[in-house]
């Protein structure tokens, strides 16, 4: 509660912080953006752009496909893509994705696997994320460097260690993935976790649909329903980590048996096993994202048993956005993996809930809308997720990357004299 | 989103503020906790101190009641509650209220009206609250300075401006009762009204059972359910300030008809008509918190019908508990209003229906407690309102105070020089 004002080592770092997140997030600006945003003057903006210069985070380059006009343009800061990098992982029910992401939330790289529908082994998990990591890092350029390493996992994740407390779709409980993963990477890297969803609405407020939206809520449908919700800018994770899990908000108590052991959760009601039972879309090899979304198909061209399924999908989820537009009085309510195609087919039956169920005041500013990075939030937002700490303090990367000799990966097991 | 580092100006209003909230918050601290608490050093807090107390803020003296050691003790700075102070009303449904509320959080003196049901008028109610602001004003000392005035209504309110957006169980929709109240006390001062129940979360977080814990869930029950929610440590009011309206959330789909035009919202299941009215306790003269009150207590000594209408409140309360425990993951639900009551006298249904509705993780750290500032929450959160702009920026009011002969009150109106 209590906090001074800063010392001139934490203005640096807030400074450099600062810089570096505008250059990640937007791909580029002029020095004179940068004091302009900053509301510092030129020398300071670059004595700091020259600092990152050297460490070889960014480079200043002449813009490119500029207009001709009187004078020299303004040189443009970029980031060092290429060479500073994090690996994001996202464990989802279905499928296994490993990526190089650098700086500037570009994909570099990635590697992909479908997952059979079996409880998850972590040892078997951790390994092919290893065999994954080993291919990706092998191709990087020599000076290239890893600065950090991030998971997205389809289930509650506690904050403090990474450990998986549920997962029903996956079978986990009680798994320290975070540790086990990165013990096993021996990048000397620690692999920070999160709910997939909240990373998904992490990147869509970074990179998507919700920029400069301060307060959105993000739904995400695979074989669950998940959530993750940006208040005042931040994500809500709650007191360990566990928030935003609106898949288990009961929308109907007379309703369906949830996996959880509630009853009428909105998972229950519109995950994909509900979906496709109610359209009698049941039966070998009918799983997963592309089950759902020929079931939206289906309806668009009119077969009706789909199409009901889909409407009455539809109003429940409606129920469940009017909820949580009168406890957030949310600016966007953003509807991603399955529940793209599930409202983009129902948005009739979502908005006509919407009217009859929420406060006028808390409805007239919201918007309704589609994840814009389709089925990489996830990905993306674990990316995020490990840059947020080199954003949050740079000092300590800044002076790995300028002792790292010609690009080897840091290994920081040994001394560190 | 780009913020630079600040200026000495804003290193001053930051340190200022900071000592100002300590100080208001806990009621006195010595020179050494505040160096320690805020990392500064004694030199800098002499300087902080010395310019609170020049301003007539804050006093140092010796500590009351120490007990004997060796060596002078050290001084101890408390608030000059009775020379600065807020105007603090609460505006509800069957009752209105006024009071003077010193730095430091201390009620000085208050006023108190019932209010007969009918919808209000607000120049009515403006009229009399600037009654009871004339005879608070009237018996302060000579130097007393009146710094800021909030307002606790029970409705929606737009932060923008303090507009009504919505109270059904007062009857005003569209009114600028900020504006209006502003005027009519003439004291230069602007009114900031909030919703009441996010104001009893802030009381209750900043004075109550809930300080220190930064994820809390504040459900206040009058004739109707309002909700109030920290998030890391700050009120969420999402992007217009009607954020919390727990009340309306559906529990139960195919339930009564509220007065919102939904149906099934937790209001209309457990708000005052629906709980009298389930224990057949309707009629002349059983209205407000008193017949809630009764009801319970007749449910306690064994009244069949007042206690299967309260275990059936219980029930859905905890649903309602529930569905927030899952999207909140918060540290601590607070009962205030009737529903301290109501939920005192429910208990085992609430803790039933969370055992069955939640997911283990967000579950295993919720603490269930009832409100400690008793009916008193929503008028102390109008005082902490009021005083949050002092704190936030206490240069104005410290050139104010200084400039004050004789402790008048402040007459802006007149010329700025």
């Amino acid at each position: 509660m209590m906090r001074a004002a800063p010392s001139q080592e934490e203005v640096r770092r807030h400074n450099l912080g600062t810089l570096l997140r505008h250059i990640h997030l937007r791909g580029s600006a002029s020095r004179a953006e940068l004091a302009e945003g900053m509301g510092l003057n030129r020398s300071t903006i670059m004595a700091l752009t020259s600092e990152l210069t050297a460490a070889g985070v960014v480079r200043e380059e002449l813009p490119r496909d500029t207009p001709r006009r009187a004078g020299r343009p303004s040189l443009v800061v970029r980031p060092e893509s290429t060479r500073v990098y994090v690996l994001a992982f996202d464990i989802g029910v279905d499928r296994l994705v490993a990526a190089r992401v650098g700086l500037g939330g570009v994909i570099l790289e990635r590697r992909e696997a479908t997952r059979p529908r079996v409880p998850f082994d972590p040892d078997e998990l951790v390994g092919a994320l290893a065999a994954f990591t080993r291919q990706l890092v092998r191709r990087t350029d020599r000076d290239a460097v890893c600065v950090g390493a991030g998971a997205a996992f389809s289930g509650t994740v506690r904050r403090a260690d990474g450990m998986i407390r549920y997962g029903p779709n996956l079978g986990a409980i009680d798994v320290s993935l975070g540790n086990a993963l990165s013990r096993r990477l021996g990048l000397g890297l620690t692999v920070s976790i999160g709910n997939d969803a909240n990373l998904g609405a992490l990147a869509e407020h970074r990179r998507g649909i919700g920029a400069g939206c301060t307060d959105l809520i993000y739904l995400h449908g695979d074989v669950g329903i998940g959530g993750g919700i940006i208040v005042g800018g931040r994500l809500l994770d709650g007191v360990d980590g566990y928030g935003g899990e609106v898949g288990h908000m009961v929308v109907n108590p007379s309703g369906r048996r949830c996996a959880c052991g509630s009853r009428g959760c909105l998972e229950a009601e519109i995950g994909e096993h509900a979906l496709l039972a109610n359209a009698g879309r049941t039966g070998a090899g009918r799983v997963g994202r592309d089950a759902v979304r020929a079931m939206v198909d289906a309806a668009a061209r009119g077969d009706a048993a789909a199409r009901d399924a889909l409407h009455r999908a539809g109003d429940w989820l409606g129920l469940g956005v009017a909820n949580l537009v009168n406890v957030f009085n949310p600016g966007m309510v953003i509807f991603g993996g399955t529940l793209r195609d599930i409202y983009l087919g129902s948005a009739a039956q979502v908005r006509s809930r919407l009217a009859t169920s929420t406060l006028a005041a808390p409805r007239e500013r919201v918007k309704l809308r589609t994840a814009e990075l389709g089925d990489d939030t996830t990905l993306v937002g674990a990316a995020e997720l490990a840059f947020s700490e080199v954003l949050d303090d740079p000092l300590e990367v800044l002076a790995r990357l300028r002792t790292t000799a010609a690009g080897r990966l840091p290994d920081r097991s040994g001394s560190n004299a």
